[in-house]
């Protein structure tokens, strides 16, 4: 038996999730790591901070696409391990990986699930934490969102919602890099002071300072082609009024409305058809994607070179994370929210 | 001067609108028809009755994309006209043409407008009002949504709303045709009868009879994978509910919202993401598609053999063309609805 400190997961939630009764971190949790052919065991290091996650604590039926949390087990998500024991010749100790992990010191990794090595894990010059971000699932997710479903053409204008967010600023600064104006709006001054001044942004504007759609039509006088959803709601509203015909909307999360039981609903939905807008929701890309060695070469060129930039808030100790979760629901991050669980 | 009978507007409408004040047929109409070089004049047949005329009623700004109807001129729309005076050479007098023509009795088609010539009038098989129905703008509008957009494959399911319409009908039965399984929902039992025993869906129901989404499930069991939008509204929401991973939303039309100033918004966007669905809008297909030439085939063999059938809601005289456009709009008609302005 071994203590294997974790977040667990205990109730259903209906508005936020709040700590000590929907999850909680606990410190004595002992456990036996005894591995079957196949499996591996890691020690975690990173684990990320994602807002679907507030999905999988509404316990809608098992249909969900989501899926669901279990009561009494750790939560879990995309994270980063050394793989300390191994019972899979193909993952041997010592390495690094990327794979989906509970919120906790140690896990065992089920034979058959997507772990992925992470070469050269120890020796680069990017953070590990990139891994779950910039070179990750947000990062790619921006990517191939942006490249597959917004088809950004030169010379466009593309706004994007929750621009300081960790797939909304990978989103604009690659918009750049193809030669898109780039509009962006988060809530807080400083985030915006960050897109403008670190990010380059063309313009950005704090939501919370006044009428959506004043400010957007404000920062993009001549409308907008592409808008990169990552909020729904009124956001959204304000985008299909200003979006240019034939415009995308790239649809990629709903973070204004997953955690309310009734959302405000969107109310001009009927402006899409005189004006042929796509809406084109996805969740997740594939990592055995086709875009996926084209993603991995070009932010790995894009970052070294300094094109992009990616900014991380990550928090340190597994025992502050169900309040770094929180605070990302609630939009206190600033960048990609991640957890650092150890040192390497 | 000719007395020349029309339909006039007179004022921007918010809600429904309302016969002699927003506007009215007028039996007195002065005027002259003096032809400029490339013009032609039209003795007008039919004249349709289309759910987006409700939108030039508006008076939005000069960008609105459905455009306005003038003060003081008669309404127009897709029409049938003999062309009794022709200053162009390459439409003469006698021949039976297409064109944007206004509800009146007789109409100057500008130099430059699209016209064309209903080859073999007088000889066809099919109603001259075909053409501005199954074979005109409402039938290309089923086809080539329902097969550019739906992108539907033989053995799926699609849901029709306002089905027994213009172009739900058409939906409907080419759907059919290419092996899916129809679900339609309308707004009484006669029309409802008409779907299941007529044109064969394989199931539908009347959305007035209870909660929509409840109806849905019954008559579609296994989810959805396309739905045809012709409403918008409630039955969106709905759709979306029920709507498989990877489904596609066909929007051709917000029936349900256009006459609303404040509709009720769309709630569950937020289940766009997590199914992955597009949204895809279209206002109208331009007819040098690349569709035309295999649409007009496709149909005609179609409605020559049977397979499909096109049911008309023919109002006889201008004078009722306002009643019969009021009552499209309250959804009324049975079938795709038109006036007879005169014999051929």
């Amino acid at each position: 038996m071994v203590n294997n400190k974790a977040v667990i997961f205990n109730k259903w939630v209906t508005d936020y999730p709040v700590i000590g009764e929907h999850f909680e971190y606990v410190a004595n949790r002992e456990v036996t790591h005894e591995l079957k052919e196949g499996e591996i065991l890691t020690r975690n290091l990173y684990v990320s901070m994602d807002p679907y996650l507030r999905a999988k604590m509404r316990g809608l039926d098992e249909t969900d696409l989501f899926g669901r949390f279990t009561f009494g087990q750790p939560l879990d998500n995309h994270a980063i391990g050394e793989v300390i024991a191994s019972k899979n010749p193909n993952i041997p100790v010592g390495e690094i990986v990327y794979s989906f992990l509970g919120w906790e010191e140690y896990s065992v990794v089920p034979a058959g699930q997507y772990v992925e090595i992470i070469k050269n894990a120890r020796e680069s010059k990017l953070p590990l934490s990139a891994r779950i971000g910039v070179l990750g699932m947000p990062g790619f997710t921006a990517y191939g969102g942006l490249l597959r479903y917004g088809k950004p053409k030169a010379g466009e204008t593309i706004y994007i919602s929750a621009a300081s967010g960790a797939v909304g600023q990978l989103v604009g600064q690659m918009a750049k890099v193809l030669g898109l104006r780039v509009v962006g709006s988060a809530g807080s001054d400083e985030k915006i002071a960050y897109l403008l001044n670190e990010l380059k942004f063309d313009a950005a504007f704090n939501y919370k300072n006044g009428d959506i759609l004043t400010s957007l039509k404000a920062a993009a006088p001549e409308g907008i082609h592409i808008y990169f959803d990552n909020v729904g709601g009124r956001h959204l509203e304000a985008a299909l009024e200003w979006i240019l015909p034939r415009g995308r909307v790239v649809m990629c999360g709903q973070i204004g409305d997953i955690n309310t039981q009734n959302p405000p609903g969107v109310r001009n939905l009927f402006v899409c058809v005189p004006k042929e807008i796509s809406i084109l929701a996805f969740l997740v890309l594939n990592f055995e994607d086709e875009y996926k060695a084209e993603f991995e070469k070009d932010v790995t060129e894009w970052l070294l070179s300094g094109k992009i930039v990616y900014k991380e808030d990550v928090t340190e100790g597994l025992e502050n994370a169900p309040s770094a979760f929180l605070g990302m629901l609630q939009g206190k991050n600033f960048g990609k929210a991640t957890v650092k669980i150890a040192d390497l």
